[in-house]
């Protein structure tokens, strides 16, 4: 007998992947959480259906969504990550010497739980001691936090269920306040093959709400289409202004520093969804 | 009822997509050949059961495997296409002013009658008086035709059935000795997620066969992992010599000039398949 998992990623179009068995199955308050293990990608973690991280991919999603912010501030020492319960982005941001303290929000301490137990490597830094893991709504603890983070990374799931809030302009300006005065956010924003009416949306909210607005892409194959977005709204530090000479090399295994630069050389079908007056998303 | 194709592009993993109906089903000399209806991707050519082009992200493919090469020559009049049969490419390399003649070396003829009947868009340009079609084995036409081209492209199937040989080092020393004393050449060369050693073997054949050898990569959802890599051999020209400003812009939706250069800033993992020495290819 073959077990293969299906995800319709689209209405109409999706992946299959062959599985040797599922490891775990549960429900919290807020989403189904699914362990299986695949051949192609080793365990998968999927919640409410949607694949979030994989053993053998999980280092792009990882490490794209929090270098090219971290490089880009000199010196950040105060990091806010809204999501991010299976740690991976934990892991990333404290390769960063300069990192004092980690907040981690996470609505949903099934996440947390669940990560530690199946995918170690990945949640394995949860536990140092620079990280301040708080089981809660991110969007209630940015309200409630004014001027305090150096980068502020916004690892959410699909805008569906729990993370609706987390792609709306409300939120970024909450972000805006709860960022020092040179402060920078970057977000996961989907695929400019799948989403792009979203895209749209969200690029243009962060560049109202902050002086510099930046968008990049990355390969990740268990993500819808495979091309995946990631949005920076920034006070004062520019990513296109970044001296590569001077990014610390960090061991890394997609992100280097000399793609720094090249990360915003998009695909013109990506760039037209950064540009004001375009309203045809149509491919 | 809902009608699905699914498509495993490894052993163990694949796409699925909603179809409205099947259009064409042939079997040829060399491959079986399939038009499906996808409401995902429009219309989808699939032969052998792997896909080669769909209405909607066509576009990446056939412009990023000319137009890298096409604008690293200076003056490229002399093109031929191995494989190619959906005109795709021919379409792409005709954009380029100074062309006067592009030879389509295609082993099936049911390609190109396919192309023409089903993909007008793509096809269109077959009937351009610059265009020579031959039904043939490219292999043989390299065989045949020494220090005739400006430009080859191996505009190819994956490397099982017809195209095994469009792989392998000889038919590089053949395409070598068919270019002109300062020509150039690409190849698709499948997967950096799926494909590690074969890229890696190509790049290496390539390498030693030309003075210079390239990579890069392009985001294509409906290929194995979203991520397709080209391989450039070129006997003088550089593509990193080019000077971005002298590119023309050919409106094109993926590539434009301003990329060309940032497309040789891979990702560490792909940079990893050109390093001499480097034998361990898991991920």
């Amino acid at each position: 007998m073959e077990l293969w998992y299906t995800e319709k990623q689209t209405k109409n179009h999706g992946i299959t992947t062959k599985i040797k068995q599922t490891l775990y199955h549960d429900k919290s308050e807020y989403q189904s959480l699914d362990v299986i293990d695949t051949i192609e990608f080793g365990k998968m973690l999927v919640l409410d259906g949607m694949v979030m991280t994989t053993d053998r991919d999980e280092f792009v999603y990882h490490e794209m969504i929090s270098h090219v912010a971290m490089n880009t501030h000199p010196e950040p020492k105060h990091v806010l990550i809204v999501g991010g319960g299976d740690g991976g982005v934990v892991r990333e941001v404290l390769r960063h010497p300069s990192v004092e303290k980690v907040v981690l929000a996470e609505i949903d301490g099934k996440v947390i739980e669940t990560a530690k137990k199946y995918f170690p490597q990945i949640a394995g830094k949860l536990s140092d001691e620079r990280v301040d893991i708080q089981v809660t709504d991110g969007v209630r603890h940015i309200q409630e936090n004014k001027g305090k983070y150096d980068v502020i990374i916004v690892d959410s799931t699909e805008p569906v269920g729990p993370a609706v809030g987390l792609f709306q302009k409300p939120f970024y300006e909450g972000i805006y306040e709860a960022l020092k005065e040179d402060g920078i956010m970057v977000a996961q924003t989907e695929s400019p093959w799948f989403n792009r009416p979203l895209i749209r949306q969200v690029f243009r909210d962060i560049s109202q709400t902050f002086p510099i607005a930046r968008l990049y892409t990355a390969s990740i194959p268990t993500y819808p289409s495979g091309l995946w977005s990631f949005t920076i709204g920034s006070k004062k530090y520019d990513p296109l202004d970044v001296d590569e000479q001077s990014i610390r090399d960090l061991d890394t295994r997609y992100y280097h520093p000399k793609m720094h630069h090249a990360l915003f050389d998009l695909p013109r079908f990506v760039e037209e969804l950064l540009e004001d007056g375009e309203e045809n998303d149509a491919l």
